[in-house]
């Protein structure tokens, strides 16, 4: 039951994906400890520069043999006016103030054209580096890219919230598609025009929908953290599990020390949806800055300009040691968070489901 | 696996309970049918006078000699201002005209006193008629009522829908939790003074978090639809499932033909959360009603004033055959949903339970 066609085509001994974390989690130690381990481990690249990326790849390279996936975010296009980023700076600034930031007046923001070639260069190195799996956060690659990459036999994976994205991410041509529930920590994957609402459909009502629609193996991800969450996605459809906080809390990760603290310390009702950090929405612990920017919460910049706008916020409270103005990425199902090496993680979860299926 | 001490307390062959929908859903043939083929039924009571309730346990009696169950809401204090219900009814009026409802200028809303009055009365004919399992939605009754009930040796169930509430739940002495996820159908059951958001935690997240603290049988709800639901429940360390939706659309339901139809057709993403019908949070498929109250949802009065105040509008919508303002509750897994009869339902799902089990 553990072993079926995807984990197969992906060259791995479990159903067990670890999520590519973008923004320093998924350092090298932690890819390729999930892969050595049997699991599948995935960079989260989409904010590597293409020439990052590329040593990361081959750092990973030296330290296993196993295959691994990178993850990418696909370019929006995207607007907000001059206005809206004055108001949001205007909104930000009594942060960098108790921060001590010394505001630089010029924010750098990417364009989309900027972004699109960046994506272009990372799909480069991609191929040129043999990945073997490249999976897409944020929508669905271009046609040529999706056939570019598939001329050079890599395995595709999509992202999607409910039944009718995973069907488009089938209709692109990809070969797996990640269903990620509401449960699920980070940013949301969703995108459709639709209100977020519509696309936080849990695990339990997502999987055998989405399952029963595609033809494509479907791997869920959100609140699975344990041997219980394994045997429950696979009953439901799920051919593989793709887990980020529980390797967040791993030895291996590179999240800041203090955000696993918070993660092992936090329950599941202090885990909400908020789209300030990023101007994209995302789950994490509420904070202090969550707090404090609910009341204009609708009125900041779409990422990734508020995403950029935070940026030295976010710096500054790493360096400061301050979860109050940390960005703290969580699933809703941190009572079963971990401090532990990746290989215990990915062993006790093998051994639990075992044991149940056997019950 | 699919029997356990839960079952055997509950005298029931099978681990699947008809969730108590109130408001005409659960007529004597649903909750009989349920009873007969394996599982337990359960009268939806909330809004029953103590002579109904007597009335339709007496009916259900000479329908069936196994067990089922009542469900009463927890009457909670509450208050709104003759301000907050003027320009309650004032964006309700357009709604009113339109389904050519007279307005009646005296609403009568029930006080504290009287729904206290009348859950103790609901509570005396339980007793009377010896009805064996009792469960709550709403929050917890008073020592005296658990104390009261238990002495007659009536089995109870509390709702949760965080870990917390659940601990709550086993403290007040209760014999066993429903833990509602966020992919369930129908009003909210949560009852601590929190945010909605902190308390939608979908089943993936609830159900381990939750059997890890608390020691009596914890009842999945919310998305569970057939086998996978099932046996994915049972997995996550869950007892049983409750199931609303499911039990909605089967023949014997005595949910209006249309709300049916609507279930039926419709998709995972059409299913929003609005507290417009009520003034208190509850989970059903969009339509013309929900739109129109966005704006106001905020400002309308708390339950059960809004509920009074919406009820002529939908009776109405409900004899002109209106979907638009018919208040049309589901779960997260409206595709689903079959029209068939309970004993179907029932058979199929425990057939495909048994085969997944035997993979």
């Amino acid at each position: 039951m553990l072993e079926n066609e995807l984990t197969k085509r992906l060259k791995i001994n479990y159903p067990i994906i670890q999520a590519p974390m973008a923004g320093g989690a998924t350092t090298s130690k932690l890819v390729a400890a999930v892969s050595n381990s049997g699991g599948l481990g995935f960079i989260g690249a989409g904010y590597l520069t293409p020439s990052q990326l590329r040593e990361q790849i081959r750092e990973i390279k030296t330290m296993t043999s196993n295959c691994f996936g990178v993850n990418l975010f696909v370019p929006q296009s995207f607007h907000a006016s001059e206005d809206e980023v004055a108001a949001a700076m205007q909104v930000l600034e009594p942060i960098h103030q108790k921060l001590k930031i010394s505001q630089s007046k010029q924010v750098d923001f990417p364009s989309l054209d900027k972004q699109l070639d960046t994506f272009k260069q990372q799909i480069k190195v991609i191929i040129e580096e043999k990945v073997p799996i490249c999976s897409f956060t944020f929508g669905i690659p271009s046609k040529e890219v999706v056939t570019e990459l598939k001329q050079h036999h890599i395995f595709l994976i999509g992202t999607a919230t409910t039944v009718s994205e995973a069907k488009e991410v089938e209709h692109s041509g990809m070969d797996a598609v990640v269903l990620q529930g509401s449960e699920a920590g980070g940013h949301r994957g969703n995108f459709s025009e639709e209100a977020l609402e519509k696309s936080m459909v849990g695990l339990m009502s997502l999987i055998p929908q989405a399952a029963d629609h595609v033809t494509i193996p479907v791997i869920a991800a959100g609140g699975i953290m344990d041997g219980r969450g394994l045997i429950a996605s696979i009953f439901l459809g799920a051919k593989a599990v793709q887990m980020g906080t529980a390797f967040l809390t791993c030895v291996e990760s590179g999240a800041h020390p203090i955000h696993k603290e918070k993660i092992l310390h936090s329950k599941e009702n202090e885990i909400v949806i908020t789209r300030s950090f990023s101007g994209k929405c995302a789950r994490g612990i509420e904070n202090q800055f969550i707090k404090e920017m609910r009341g204009y919460e609708e009125l900041l910049p779409c990422f990734p300009i508020q995403n950029t706008l935070t940026q030295a916020i976010r710096n500054a409270a790493g360096q400061q040691n301050q979860h109050d103005y940390m960005s703290l990425w969580s699933g809703q199902s941190p009572r079963l968070a971990k401090n532990q090496t990746v290989e215990n993680l990915i062993n006790s979860i093998i051994c639990q489901a075992e044991k149940l299926k056997n019950c």
